[in-house]
């Protein structure tokens, strides 16, 4: 049995809950981060880090990340845990309070909480063969920058993609792919740009697109984030998603249509390797 | 202290906890219903429970109300609370499972429960004063027509009214509006009809507001379901919402300007009388 975080506390995941009441629970009031783990140590923390306190603010919870000593939490989950690879999950939410739309007064505790979740993430068959995803409309609220546990459009997404025999979705408005169902959407054009939708409040600013694009540029890549449609996807030379547990994964058919020959493309699989190594080095 | 439902048993609201592994937690992957009390009875409760199977259907969440003795439960609730006039508010997420975006394997238990909130409904002071309301962007996610715990957006949007100095919003697409943050948008034209948006996957389909129309109907109004901008909101003769907490509720402006004579309408206040009524003859 896992140990988890609860608000201040290690206990058996047998024992953690939260009051019916709480936020997260009645409002989906509650943001979160994942973050991978590879050799035990955890990777882009600061970058997750960040981006767990701009989430915070955005949404005005009245938590202060800096308060608790996040990298000792998180050291004693994968300690107590043995965990080697895998994921570490935080969750924050504006805490119980009798139930209202207005937001509880100030000095609410909020409600935080981390676990841990084994996994292969390195030697994923998936990598290997590619995925297949689908396109569906993308009908999630309109602040898909900020990471908040309104997770029900993508969970949905991910089922309808099972059920349709594929991997997963991307998500489009109109006909212009705005990211995957829990992954940034990118694609290497004919004359090997990298393409990947530009940052606002249609898609979440990925930790690992941030580190991929860098990666990208420093080995001479031309990283273009901008717009792009499914025709322009599907005609694109390489395809591939980014997300903090599935780093660089290549996607070798879109909506029935191969992309390239079908099968993971070279640069994809160049900067998969690539940014493995850079997760590899920090620590 | 309340007595509060939570999966098949009548607990203490202190001890009314949820694994921090449910769906409702980390994917707001649950439903819900309000149903509102006066004199001790429960208003429009068929309706509600249909609304409630409708909402689970749509997401498949595997829960059967009728294997629930809900007519008992929700007695026991005002009995033990001691309720005469309130609401009383349902929850059923897909239960708790380890962190994944695709659904627990069938069988996974919902988790259920239920509270009790005690409020003066029928002497609410804001039906003498009228509403105050601006209007923002609608940016929930596309299935509002299933009563999920997504709220996010809702909930900032009362804070944001609060903070502008007002009692609500309406929210709009282009210059149409859809609903109100927790409630349907409904106007008397200078013809004397009434208008509130037609059903869809864009607002509601409030129990409310259902049957006001009937009441409507029957006492010789007109009523139009269709498409209506904020400018002909701003020139119709009243304006009002329907929610099953605040029945016919008066709107007296809109984004700073006064509707009709900037008092809650005649035909608003009558329309709030018969529900009312039709309320009271129930139970």
């Amino acid at each position: 049995m896992r140990t988890v975080y609860l608000n201040g506390q290690f206990v058996a995941e047998d024992a953690a809950q939260v009051s019916i009441f709480d936020r997260g629970l009645l409002f989906a009031d509650a943001v979160y981060e994942v973050c991978s783990v590879i050799d035990g140590r955890i990777i882009d923390y600061a970058a997750h880090m960040m981006r767990l306190e701009r989430s915070l603010a955005e949404m005005t919870i009245d938590y202060d990340c800096s308060a608790a000593d996040w990298p000792g939490i998180l050291a004693t989950l994968i300690e107590r845990n043995g965990l080697t690879e895998g994921t570490i999950y935080m969750q924050i939410s504006r805490g119980a309070a009798d139930r209202d739309f207005l937001f509880p007064a100030p000095g609410t505790p909020a409600t935080v909480f981390a676990f841990t979740q084994a996994r292969s993430l390195v030697a994923n068959p998936m990598a290997e063969r590619g995925m297949r995803i689908i396109t569906r409309p993308d009908r999630r609220w309109g602040r898909r920058d900020i990471k908040t546990v309104q997770l029900l459009y993508a969970s949905m997404m991910k089922m309808e993609a099972r059920a349709a025999g594929v991997d997963d979705v991307w998500l489009v408005e109109g006909d212009v792919i705005t990211e995957g169902s829990s992954q940034n959407a990118c694609i290497i054009t004919p004359q090997g740009h990298l393409v990947t939708r530009d940052l606002g409040h249609h898609i979440l600013p990925g930790v690992t697109r941030l580190s991929l694009i860098d990666i990208a540029r420093e080995s001479g890549i031309t990283v273009e984030e901008r717009p792009f449609t499914i025709a322009e996807a599907q005609g694109a030379a390489e395809a591939f998603v980014t997300s903090a547990s599935m780093f660089v994964m290549p996607v070798v058919e879109i909506d029935g249509l191969s992309v390239g020959d079908g099968r993971p493309g070279v640069e994809t699989m160049a900067l998969r390797k690539a940014y493995i190594d850079h997760a590899r080095a920090q620590g």
